[in-house]
């Protein structure tokens, strides 16, 4: 069957987003089974991920996911901005305000729109959890907050926040990729994290601003990380470097992170469409 | 502007293909300007380089394709193939037998139908040069045919083709990724290459097959190398483990290569429709 599609991008995460709202669509076992194939970036579309949309019971529209590897990811912070733009671009609702359901819960949206068309994106991003055994890190109960830790040489003063994902984050001079590339890995397969943990380099640029270089546990320098930044924000305020609403700077774009009083971390970016598409499936 | 084209790829070397014989087409310097974002994997279609298909005087069709650094790049065995099925398949011609008009010359393509698709393409790749200067390789002159020569505590011996880019093949036992990965860097960067080397690592498993393992210069394993293949066969003939007719499993998938009593080396693989997309540029 031919399948209809399109590219989109959340700052550099990229899916193929396909629509199972439409008359002749795939069925959302079709695209599972091909989702190593679309994935592939040479034999396939290429992505982080496909995207699927679908109707819902609970909320105003559904989304399922599948990794290159074929198995299902539960929520995507860069991925569901790629969702909420399809569906009101395209006009499949005219709201803006969305409730989207995922396996990680239903996903409050709210939608900038311009000239028609969405340009930014907030998600709720849910409460930050920062207790030890939470991430998890080894050690006594309480919160990891600029706490020392040698990895090789180099004595960093570490953060911990978990957005249902474990990161640790630290604040360099200069969040440079040679730092990243050297600390993360040593970071990632530290002793003290029995799952590993995610590791962000933020350099702060400005009282509301910083840098982020990101290593991601289990991929290493990737462009974008959503919970990742909700984590440098909420970080970054704890120890005392920002307010509680940063811009910060990623290597595939910016978002912006506000740690609300209700203890909800909100994050707006764009979303991109790169282009349109049909496939044989 | 709306541009329309299609992703195809020959055993995994992948490119967006543009036709400008068509009304509303981009022109080629349209093309050249993007190609950049054009062969972005991320933010945009991705790709090994784009290919242009355009008229010629001098013979049926003119290909031209820029690297996903912007450069332009003299032509490429794997991204012909992928031309001559479009055009064929496409309808751009009945012809079966093909011209082509690159920066390397004219080009001489026999395709294979199958139902009105292209199945396989042969391409004339010209004739090997098998001079130690022609390569370059440092030493006396002559041919470099199981030559020994000491990588790290291992001794090689190596045969050396240029196919108008330099090539070093050896034949050891098992053809891993793991030797790929461990004598590939120290062979291209070896003091003997002034222009260093690509390097080819082919197992034979049957009088007229082989399979090999690809280190390209200045990109490293790659899933498909052409001119890797033709000098592979033309090595593993000259070293008196095969027969002129030979196929070869590169990781990306099969090719045939036939060294003819003409001393032209013929190159015969697949070339794969993967979608159809539109994009703005």
């Amino acid at each position: 069957m031919t399948v209809a599609f399109v590219k989109m991008h959340g700052i550099g995460n990229d899916f193929p987003v396909f629509d199972h709202t439409q008359p002749g669509a795939p069925t959302i076992e079709q695209i599972q089974a091909a989702a190593v194939t679309l994935c592939d970036r040479r034999f396939g579309i290429g992505g982080d991920g496909t995207i699927s949309i679908l109707p819902s019971e609970t909320a105003d529209f559904a989304m399922r996911m599948f990794n290159p590897d074929g198995s299902e990811a539960e929520m995507c912070g860069n991925g569901i901005r790629c969702f909420a733009k399809y569906v009101y671009d395209f006009g499949l609702t005219t709201k803006t305000e969305l409730s989207v359901e995922t396996l990680a819960g239903i996903m409050v949206l709210v939608l900038t729109v311009e000239d028609g068309k969405v340009t930014q994106v907030r998600v709720d991003m849910g409460e930050p959890r920062l207790e030890r055994a939470q991430l998890p890190m080894e050690g006594p109960s309480g919160t990891v907050l600029h706490e020392p830790l040698k990895i090789g040489g180099e004595l960093l003063y570490i953060t911990g926040v978990s957005m249902g994902n474990p990161h640790i984050v630290f604040f360099p001079e200069q969040a440079t990729d040679e730092l990243i590339h050297r600390i993360g890995p040593q970071l990632e397969n530290h002793p003290s994290f029995p799952k590993r943990t995610n590791v962000h380099a933020a350099q702060v640029v400005g009282r509301d601003e910083l840098v982020m270089k990101i290593w991601e546990r289990g991929a290493g320098p990737t462009l974008a990380c959503g919970t990742g930044a909700c984590a440098v924000g909420v970080a970054a305020h704890l120890n005392g470097l920002t307010g509680r609403d940063i811009l910060i700077h990623l290597p595939g774009g910016d978002l912006r992170i506000q740690w609300g009083i209700d203890n909800h971390v909100y994050m707006t970016g764009s979303a991109t469409l790169v282009y349109h598409g049909t496939i044989e499936l």
